[in-house]
């Protein structure tokens, strides 16, 4: 697609299904102290791709679009892809930074040990969503102000969750692979293609990108379920039209496909284990764009193996990136990708402007949009607690 | 998926999105002349897969599970998949059945010649929708009756439609080929990864899967269009939010993503030629599940080694079986399956049972549902003509 649509796209898509950071009209004591700030952030190297659109915004060479808007301010900006390990680029800039900006996609772990060497450190922000690559407790015993770009992906990662339930529901995989090495089988691929018209769809957590996804769902006639923490009101139940679940190990085998769409806290970590997988539906398929570790790595290679699981998708994996002997990689009926849903052109369009937006309220000692924080004050958002 | 689920979920989405073929209270003559009647089934042959799923209806080993029944009315039902050359078993068949049963998936080709020959032959079924395999002119100037199941598959073709879509749109193809070489490169898939959110999608052919594809497109915010003999009623398009465009050429330069939607016809026979596909937007994505002889094979390869269309996938070739040096399978930027999207589980269900409907028709002399002939009293369809 054209660069120029996509930028009108992305900008139409902003309007329509994200807000923005805003200055707040309280000027309440944000970190920021006046002067020169130094700024790292962390990025995938695009290296030959980055000069292949001029919207391709969220890798190292491009930086978010913010590189001459904040020299110009007199501000140092720091952008690496080096990150892991005491010999990384960034490590060498742990000790004097102000502001950490990085990606769910290529993630600057931010432990405990690198935020008491950080002295200078005020500010982490993700662009994007998700920042469990970061020590919430550490970060909030600190007093550090976490922020993302709330919605800034949500509906990239929605659109990417219904292409890969239909993927698997319909085994397109090892169709595409028939026609690449020269096959023709239609039965080998038909005597496990599904229509998902019909099926029962849960969604673990239905927060926005849960939301987005049910709502795509609702002209493909399932019997859709969630679980969450908290029930939708009726009139959002109603639209939606999907059926709330206290209980998600009740919801859990009523299901044949199951999106995960929850944070990663130190509740949700490992919770789909050997136990739990077992109790699913056998030829279950399973979405994941939330988090790899939310999964026992080995329990779902395992029930690919056997058949339990019939169909594992997701861009999602732990660690990041996925070593080469990841068995995500090679066992049977996988249809995973590097983490790549909630980084297309328009979401990197639309979370470069809520890094800019945030870093200017910062800059003036103002708020951001309430929603954007997921550490205020030493608290953590609720989906993190 | 398990199987009794399936069987389930399919006769709640027949009873929902399917009208069956019904013996009208008319009882004006169709060809069935009385006594035993001899019917020749061409499926393709599933081998191993076969005994996997006891719905896999729609393959030679299993018949459309109708063997029985037919049997046990005294009428002779010959199954094979050995269709094509006067050396096939079809061909030997030719001279005297009664009933030719065929499918868009492993098609028999209907000749003027072979009907020529076939002096007791009366009615030609398609298992599916597409009768394009038929030489339908010289079928009605015989006098022959041809029939599909109209609508057992169109929700089967228009999820996968939308699968498809999103697959080219978020470059899902390049990121699944690193997991399986052990790759992660995100900015490889990235700089060319849209939303589809924003985009102008367009389908040529708004008949009954365009309907259902429009339906299911709109929570997607897109800016839908569609081409088609004829315009929606007001309510109807209004409900599916596209917008009508009457001249094909007029629409196509709009369209980021367009969708082929129409039958095959001598009319639109290479009707994506070189000159049309030149003047798509550049970077234009197309899905095509409807006959792939409405492209011209070398231009679309050839726009896809350019870039000018950055993306094709569809599940229909010409000619089918594709063969292993056909162009589709070493372009760039294609997302291809064999002959696939119609022949889920569900949707065999559903056409087997049609087909068994309109063969009990046919022993009893009555009409079927008006809307699944294709010829009828020497006249064609109208989208088929």
């Amino acid at each position: 697609m054209t660069m120029k649509r996509a930028a009108t796209s992305a900008i139409r898509a902003f309007t329509s299904s994200w807000k923005p950071a805003f200055p707040s009209l309280l000027t309440r004591g944000l970190h920021a102290s006046p002067g020169s700030k130094k700024i790292v952030g962390v990025f995938y190297n695009a290296n030959e791709y980055a000069s292949k659109n001029p919207n391709f915004l969220g890798c190292v060479e491009n930086a978010l679009g913010i590189r001459e808007w904040l020299e110009s301010k007199g501000h140092q900006y720091i952008v690496t892809a080096d990150k892991d390990g005491p010999h990384s680029e960034l490590e060498k800039h742990i000790p004097d930074l102000h502001v950490l900006i990085s990606t769910p996609f290529h993630p600057a772990y931010v432990t405990a040990e690198r935020i008491k060497k950080a002295k200078n450190l005020q500010l982490l922000l993700t662009a994007g969503i998700g920042s469990d690559h970061i020590d919430l407790k550490a970060a909030a015993d600190a007093g550090l102000t976490v922020a993302e770009v709330t919605g800034s992906n949500v509906v990239s990662v929605a659109e990417d969750e219904l292409m890969r339930i239909l993927i698997l529901a319909r085994n397109f995989l090892p169709g595409h692979h028939q026609v690449i090495s020269g096959d023709w089988n239609v039965a080998a691929i038909a005597y496990r293609a599904y229509d998902l018209e019909g099926k029962t769809v849960g969604t673990v957590g239905a927060g926005r990108i849960g939301k987005l996804l049910l709502q795509r769902l609702k002209p493909f006639n399932c019997n859709l379920l969630y679980h969450d923490r908290l029930k939708m009101d009726p009139d959002m139940e109603n639209q939606i039209g999907a059926k709330y679940e206290e209980d998600l190990d009740a919801m859990l085998p009523k299901c044949d496909i199951i999106v995960i769409n929850m944070p990663l806290t130190e509740k949700t970590k490992g919770l789909f284990d050997k136990e739990r997988i077992a109790k699913l539906k056998k030829g279950v398929l399973i979405v994941n764009n939330a988090r790899g570790a939310i999964m026992d790595t080995q329990a779902v290679a395992d029930a690919c193996s056997s058949g339990h699981i019939a169909g594992y998708s997701g861009d999602v994996w732990y660690p990041q990136p996925a070593p080469r002997d990841h068995p995500w990689r090679y066992m049977p009926n996988q249809a995973m990708t590097p983490h790549i849903s909630g980084t297309t052109i328009d979401a990197q369009l639309r979370y470069a402007a809520g890094t800019k937006d945030m870093l200017e309220a910062y800059f003036k000692g103002e708020d951001f949009f309430p929603q954007n924080y997921i550490v205020k004050d030493g608290e953590l958002a609720p989906q993190y607690r």
